[in-house]
């Protein structure tokens, strides 16, 4: 299958794999997270993150990001400001409201990021008994659009967020692919930006179903065991979960799965931005690339048994994702199927 | 380490690494279920627990069996009868009243069964609006405690449900242990005897981490995906899930593995129940040894590295776990350390 | 105090205190709503919304409407879709969110009401494991902002509403001000255009704090009792509730005092509409009027000791408030002061 | 009717109903409690229970109980020791589950106190995140089996409370009926005595529909505002609310209504102690009696139209519950037909 659809149709890096075999070479530990596969994960990411920092694995992304929101807002008034395209607003099945019973305040934006100004506009009501309170700030990173902030442009929410009492969230399930492409390490991508709170996303850099929840104050991390057991991501078997993510962190991996398919993403663009009738509608700054393209030319590459996801109903809008795993002759092959579709439309 | 604590401290088994592994040298496939590797495994379970079977898949136990009694007790006022030792009681932190906002109704039991006479104290107050409503016995096979129940005890159970308009629930996290020791079939331990909703354990058995929900009527799986997808247990990966279950249900492994960690007790009951002020107080019917023992050889088997648990504070009374990769080697030497503490004591 | 701020500054109205009188004095009667005062009340809310509505009595109006929606809506993951002005969006401090764990997908509208087009923005991805599933419209009449539903355009709605397999609710917190501006039956106002679940408000029209729950089908109101108990909305000295919408609701109570309010905001709205320097920024269509005018006329107005609320706080826009007990010289002072203020601006 | 099944059968005292009655005549006034009323309510709760109380008025007891243990107990893996007999435990439809997902944790008892002995067996597995940890102890003054605590008791259950970190809450729906028979102030039976929080109820001792939340820390009372405003237990016109409370409060009416309730119940246990076939089975230090008697006796007291509830279906106990308005010649009539059966039967 020679897929575009999602970063999640890529398998399991071999380098993972490998450590989960490690893993399981060890015969009998300690579950739940007591054991040196954990300990050892544990202080990979400190080196990446600071050793300030509070790190917990959990099996998914959604389950990472409401863990992380749980940590900085508690109690249920209080609210969380987020991009209209947000995962957590749209494709999350309700978990946010159903596991924090917790309310999101949308903000449409152009290109999937939040700015002081837009965020404004729902930083509102403080004090009123009425209103739910805002009380975090959750931004993607890189979007749901395959865009990316700079690093001033996040700077700026925190500053905003904190100013209003207000902590900042970074869903990172993409934090790799944005920091490889920005050559910034993931510290200086997250933490040293004013980050409060870090989802931190393996599965989409090539494991098999790990991500981290990394919190870097006490405070937000008191209770912390209690927020994961409770919300059934206590893997007992912990160390096949730390592991992969510690595999990741070793020797440069992450950078390079991710540079990759955000070289793979360029490449495509690059192949098709001037092929006629084709549109890249946002800056490729990732590892997506969203276009407009004719529906006779998206119904070929179906029939070429290419996978992609029509992003936009309305527009006809799609995406396509690079992966780890993606090669330069996917990319070639798919995007002279392109070329030759449009030439025939 | 030479551990009796936890089936969890085990490994993983061979085969199941092997059937990830194949699962990944598919490379691109879709992603949340969508895939052939799902599909094989959710035919294989069919195969052992019916045609009528709704499967799905989920990372781990306690959301196993939350997403079973969401589907039998959709409602909130709809409340769940189990035993005082249930899992789902006492070692889920709170998971089902978090997740379901669902009261708990438990019964005390000398060994962790319960009966319709139990169930029966607890079945009350059908129609009053002050008082929430029972919908479902919950029960677990083999029991936390290590016991058994026969076949016609939970035939029994389930007509009392069923006769009440209440449904019965079963964690499995060690049916296999319990159907194994009986030599019956999954099907024949479950919803042949009127199960409504089980939770089909696979990680103590021998997996990574995979669990899955069946469910017998359609009217318990509407909705389902979503109930899934909001729990946080949708895997995004899922065919590494899938995989592993379909591994312990291929050629009799399940029943391998079951029958190994059941013989592994029932050798270590025998070389450790005549030795001098240790007593074995549950039945060994499964995979756990219940014992009392001095404290003094308690500690003295901690010096030595053995690693096991105190199961109720105030007795002392010790939980001897065996999974499928103890060895006879294993059980003979800890059964010595008993033998040769207690004769210093 | 000349008060403009809120139908809710209003006192009891002596009909209804009456009524509370004529209800205690019975002696001991049946707690929980078992009682004649409740049974006459429910016969009473019956002759006005058909024989075939369930009635239910709670304390307040965001009860009403969590509770309406719950019942027609009662999984986690069904959605409901709003205006984006909607009362239960932005003035219930989070408690659909909290008490539902539901999501509500807000629409943006000019003047506070919803068209089957707007709907139609959010009435997406049925079917959609990922995103939560549009189940409830949820209307406002009259609306947040004063403005009306025609008789034709609610139909409409309802009608969209079905034919995509969801339901309408209405948030009849004021629908006594929407039915006796359009000279219509409660029931020709709700039920008779495709309403399935009313939100019946009393407080605002004269109760002491008194809403109803109104349901046309059986499966609506199955465990009802439980969802009001658990909601912590049922009285335990329930006739006192209970007597009060059927005081409004005896000899046409309930239409007076609306129309007597709607008739004050129409004197109010014509009396500063050609003001200099007075922009009414609605339709008058029930009992509020909304106005843009100078911040310094604001003030002095605050000044003298008139109440009202800014309800934009970016433009500055104001809302005044009609009630059954405003009379034609508050209306008439008030008037003249924001002329007397305005010439002098 | 002649009933002595509960408290709120009772009518409104005509001291409250004439304190409505003042309230409405202030005309407009501020809405959602910032009013004149509400102040002055609030002022008296503080000269009874301290001038650091933190007071906040709500419809109902279960409202005030759950609130209570939201305010100690925010986080969702913070458990409940309470007796099993609580009304939070038994007869509040689930609600402390469905509105905090909180567990509480049961203990049977003899006669509905709790104490530290009994706590203690539930005070357990602090640290472990597999379970839910103790955060509060609630107890029920006087308790639902109509006994009452000594102040010693209560003193001791705060400290075993506070040296295991825990809270204690209480539970007043008829604090007034144990505080009268002790004849001590409301202070001195709650806060004087260690308590954190206080349920206080008015609505069984003659008010309409009434209770106070009293928390004396103000780290307790941080956010209530949202929290009674999501639970839907803000009144729009709150001073109606308000002035219920007040009234009782004012000139010790509170304790009139308690004491003569009180009086009323141990002049009915006096008159049918002695009947043959009759066993009053608590002491009575409230205004409670519950009994044994022969069913026969049972059915022909229905038959002359008593209405009392049995209290345990397997023994036959019933309740008979006095209230501020039963009278002398009730109390007589009743036990004398309790004896005419009784010889008869």
């Amino acid at each position: 299958m020679s897929a575009f659809a999602s970063d999640n149709y890529a398998g399991v890096h071999p380098d993972v794999l490998a450590a989960i075999g490690a893993a399981d070479a060890l015969g009998h530990v300690v579950a739940y997270g007591a054991d040196p596969v954990t300990a050892r994960a544990v202080e990979r990411v400190r080196e990446h993150l600071g050793a300030d920092a509070h790190v917990f694995f959990v099996w998914g992304g959604t389950a990472a990001n409401i863990l992380c929101l749980e940590s900085l807002a508690p109690l249920a008034h209080q609210a969380i400001i987020c991009a209209e395209s947000a995962h957590i607003y749209v494709d999350e099945g309700g978990a946010p409201e159903r596991l924090l019973s917790r309310k999101l305040l949308p903000v449409a934006t152009p290109d999937g990021k939040l700015t002081p100004a837009l965020a404004a506009t729902r930083a509102i009501r403080f004090g009123d008994e009425h209103a739910v309170q805002p009380a975090v700030i959750s931004i993607t990173q890189s979007t749901e659009l395959g865009t990316r902030y700079s690093p001033e442009e996040i700077r700026a929410l925190a500053d905003f967020a904190h100013d209003h009492g207000m902590l900042l969230h970074l869903d990172g399930a993409r934090i790799m692919n944005a920091a490889a492409a920005q050559g910034i390490s993931l510290r200086a991508a997250t933490r040293d930006l004013g980050i409060d709170a870090l989802s931190l996303g393996a599965t989409k850099n090539g494991a098999l179903g790990a991500e981290a929840v990394v919190l870097w104050e006490d405070r937000f991390a008191e209770g912390f065991a209690w927020r994961r057991k409770s919300a059934m991501q206590l893997a007992s078997k912990h160390r096949y979960v730390a592991a992969q993510v510690d595999a990741l962190l070793t020797d440069g991996l992450w950078e390079r799965n991710a540079s990759h398919s955000n070289a793979m993403a360029r490449r495509l663009a690059d192949a098709v931005r001037d092929i006629p009738g084709i549109k890249v509608t946002q800056d490729v700054q990732s590892n997506a690339v969203f276009a407009l393209l004719p529906e006779t030319v998206r119904e070929a590459l179906y029939a070429d048994d290419f996978v992609f996801y029509v992003w936009d109903e309305h527009t006809g809008e799609v995406r396509w994702m690079c992966s780890w795993d993606t090669t330069e002759a996917d990319v070639d092959a798919f995007a002279a199927a392109v070329d030759r579709h449009s030439a025939a439309s």
